[in-house]
């Protein structure tokens, strides 16, 4: 992580005058994707990490930007998102964190359900109630780790995404100062989605790393490995798959930069493609590495080689960030309202 | 036809001092899809005329470019596109047509199957064979309706693709003067092949058109077709269906663009993405355009209803200008001679 | 018609005394699936008479068996089934086609759409309103051609079924005797879907042959055309492609007969099974068709070519006798009920 | 296991005379898939064991049947199966294990690969080469634990399947007597394919149990878990893929059964129909229950919920017993050689 943030992977796209890299977008896809070839969980934690930075670097006021990013961008500092509850997931705007006003601080209550980096994380950026119900009654708080009231539940067995741990973060009586929130009361749940937009693509992203990486794999296996005395490359069928699986994952890196760059635009349809981006690449890549995973055979089942822990991995993108099923929701709501 | 060749229709991506539009591969690929959400097949056909144009300006000589282009970018003369034969689809390198130079002439006998406009059009762009057997022996001659020896066969019935003329056309002891072959002897298979890099985008893009009215009917359709008291675009299965087929459209859309670009920058691996466009997006659109069918439900399946022409004409690009099978044996031998 | 009705094929499983072969709903299947080989859309019309004579065998009284079924099962006579309305497809409750009763008669106003065999048919079974809103005022009267106020709509084009017309039929002050009641005022719709249950199997038989006639012709078609010096049947994906195919006409067909079965006993899910049967076979077997026209290349999409026309003709049965939409909204209805 | 055996699960299809309990390859299924509804991994450990001591029971002689059969239907002793090795895995019939004749004993050399109990089981059914190469010179020899010359891999780390150990298995001039010879020499492969039809069907009743439990599981998940205010199971497009996730377990388990039925009737096309069934049913089985696992959000992905052990334990059920590819291969030779 020390060594991604000399490399400027801590603010990817955080400003500079608080120790961000400045990139776009687009450099920020095509760097989640390289890392992810490598290690996805780690890469997706780290996407997490840029987002929450990014988070305070835009909607901080000066002296919050200046107080949390740095130490968050040269990752001396590590940061989580808070959003789903047990009670809240693809119903974020029903959350019952409540944050109540006492004098210059808020007395946040209620929990956190599957936070990346959960206990083991500085940061928290905490989506709480400060007013009544629905999206508009949500704020945007920075806690730090240690603010008497705050906890941790046990760490997460998972399927995979093992390289970082997942936990429930727990507000009883905890105080954070009124100087913590980020924009304004009730600009909350606009913050967090915008945090998402970008967190879609960022995931999408690492499952692009994570199908790109499947795909040599396979490639690597049907060459070297022989039945029939001859290299699996050699039949037909595998080839084809091969083939399909080589188009698909251009499609979806097409539709992830494609979003990106609508981003980086402010285009109006970006959070729309971002929704279909994530859609596609996260359902498409799996398919790609679960296919890659059957072209190992039995090796394809084993720990000691590559491909299943990318089949592990990226099952989650289809449901974290929002669930591919909210993410059809999003696309289709627009489709109907035009 | 006429009127859209007043609109530069004629030869879109054709030099202009031969009386072509001079537009690059992806104005083409938007001017494309933009027109076939009207009539898929007129568009189609049109786009495989442009297609020949095309390899008349390129590989003919001065004289053959000003000979035959100014006349067929006006589209007073229409051409057809003649490489698939009855023995030799997929295989197209073991055609039979046979040119026998005698003097200052080819003699043609043999007879090529399946093509689009034959008997209507008035330049045939005719791979023959002139060396020895293989892709090395084929060479690239044009022909003008009227010569003796070239004849017709039957009107083909047809799934789709009705607004254009399918039919077979037979060579025997057809004179051909030595001064219409483009290129040189033996260069006919790889002029051939060149064409269809940009054929594949085309008909591509015209699924992707026909694709985005069926989107748009089914649209229409769910908005204002009731039942059980509110509109069919209440229910939460054809919202999402209705998501993941605009999804798979912008998808197919970038996948088409970014090879029609590759191809217009002579990017090495543009033949590799122009079949990657194809197989994608000539798959993907059947898909959408079925599923918008069937969202209409029983009206779908009436003639008096736009959407099942959609349905009828795309079926056959994922067979022409290469099948989508062999689409996948490009990719693949792309893939595994790495 | 006339020869199949020689077979016993008019009554295939009303009961013997009225002329019906009294034979069970998995010999039915049996029928249907082997004549749709030939020609499936004869056939699927056949099996809708088939289900308009059980239904007045079933729950017509003795008068009105002797009455129509001797003729029907003749094939003198032939059946149509008139449910759906221009506004109600997927909602068949809420008709709106009215019978007033009038002393002895019934005087029918409305309009039913979609009728097979309309106009050329002699016998029609209408659901029709005879009560409040909902399927408890719905009853089931039985009309012949030439009555006053019957008439027909123009025959549709239609991308398939085109054996059989297809028109809406129109009742104006159509006055019907009080004796054409089949069962009790109010039984309508349940008459119409215990009609429907049976249907589904017939119309997924129809499917069944349309698949496994396809397959026979891409089997003989991968046999016989050769390319690259070789039978397509030589390449490993075509091989495995036809496999598939294969084993999913295996499963379909044990669907359709596994809900015969159930339908026969009497069995409490059957009507759940006929609705997956419905939806399994009919979604499979398009795909199956669909499949087997690609692997005829350009031959597949010519009308001199059988396999496009079970293409066309089985798209439809996704969509009536219930769309596959409605099928999924039974099937689940089923499963969350429990 | 000893409670598994109490019941006469250690050879449910072995018969009684050497403490089988003589049940039919239907019966052996709907235990099977019973039992996996609980633990798949066992249970399908359970399936290897019973085909192993159906080998036994049929193809030895007297003498074996009695030594070996009792204690293993007892489950005092398990057995596994030894075919596959680093080197052939899909190419079972190029196996290298040798086994040469030495007096009254066979001299094995070799190893075995992914062999499920291997190291912890009792009894080792054996393919090892007796003669040339090529199936005709596979024989089949049961081998005891304590053999000298046998030794174990380490225990292999596996995505699932983890109630039973996976380990290779290794022969270093073992001696095994020649009255431990299933068979006749030469006969190995064969008796090796036949174990493998039953195998298969048995694999795919366990991958029916995990895809049966699963979409109970979601039931019961889309029931009571609620969001928007209600319970996901009002979601209309849940509940229509929960209908497609049970109409395709109905569709696998007639595929599975009718299977049964055929190899219990010693019917000709019953190798086809167990290759057909085990491509169908694992595969749509895997589709369910990774489906299941997508529907209950986050908590899917946790190891304290079930479903996602379901999902990594038959994973390797579309590899093993024969990957899917050697179905369709399989398949496909049948039907291209009638």
């Amino acid at each position: 992580m020390r060594k991604a943030a000399q490399l400027g992977f801590g603010g990817i796209y955080v400003k500079p005058d608080v120790g961000g890299s400045g990139l776009s977008r687009l450099d920020t896809s095509i760097i989640f994707e390289a890392l992810s070839t490598g290690c996805t969980s780690t890469t997706a934690y780290l996407s997490i990490h840029n987002m929450c930075v990014w988070m305070i670097d835009t909607f901080g006021n000066e002296e919050q930007r200046h107080r949390f990013c740095p130490s968050l961008c040269s990752m001396e500092k590590l940061a989580s998102y808070c959003l789903t509850e047990p009670g809240s997931g693809s119903d974020a705007a029903s959350l019952l964190t409540s944050a109540k006003r006492k004098g210059n601080t808020y007395v946040l209550n209620g929990s956190k359900a599957f936070i990346s980096g959960g206990g083991d994380t500085d940061v928290y950026v905490v989506m709480c109630r400060t007013g009544g119900p629905g999206p508009k009654g949500i704020s945007c708080v920075v806690l730090e780790k240690g603010t008497p009231g705050l906890s941790f539940g046990k760490k997460e067995k998972k399927v995979g995404w093992n390289s970082q741990p997942t936990r429930a973060v727990i507000f009883e009586d905890c105080v954070v100062p009124v100087g913590n929130l980020l924009g304004a009361e009730g600009q909350g749940f606009s913050i967090a989605m915008k945090g998402l937009n970008g967190g879609r693509i960022n995931i999408a992203s690492c499952s692009l790393g994570a199908a790109h990486a499947s795909v040599l794999l396979a490639q690597e296996h049907l060459t070297v490995r022989k039945q029939f005395g001859e290299p699996l490359a050699n039949n037909q069928y595998l080839q084809f798959r091969l083939a399909e699986m080589a188009t698909r994952l251009v499609a979806a890196r097409l539709m992830v930069r494609n979003a990106a760059q609508a981003l980086q635009e402010g285009r109006e349809d970006a959070a729309v493609l971002c929704s279909m981006a994530k859609l596609f690449a996260t359902d498409e890549c799996f398919a790609i590495c679960n296919q890659a995973l059957q072209m190992h055979g039995g090796y394809g089942y084993l720990k000691d080689y590559a491909v299943q822990q990318f089949v592990r991995d990226i099952r989650v993108h289809q449901i974290l960030e929002g669930t591919n099923e909210v993410m059809r929701m999003i696309v289709a709501r627009n489709l109907l309202q035009e």
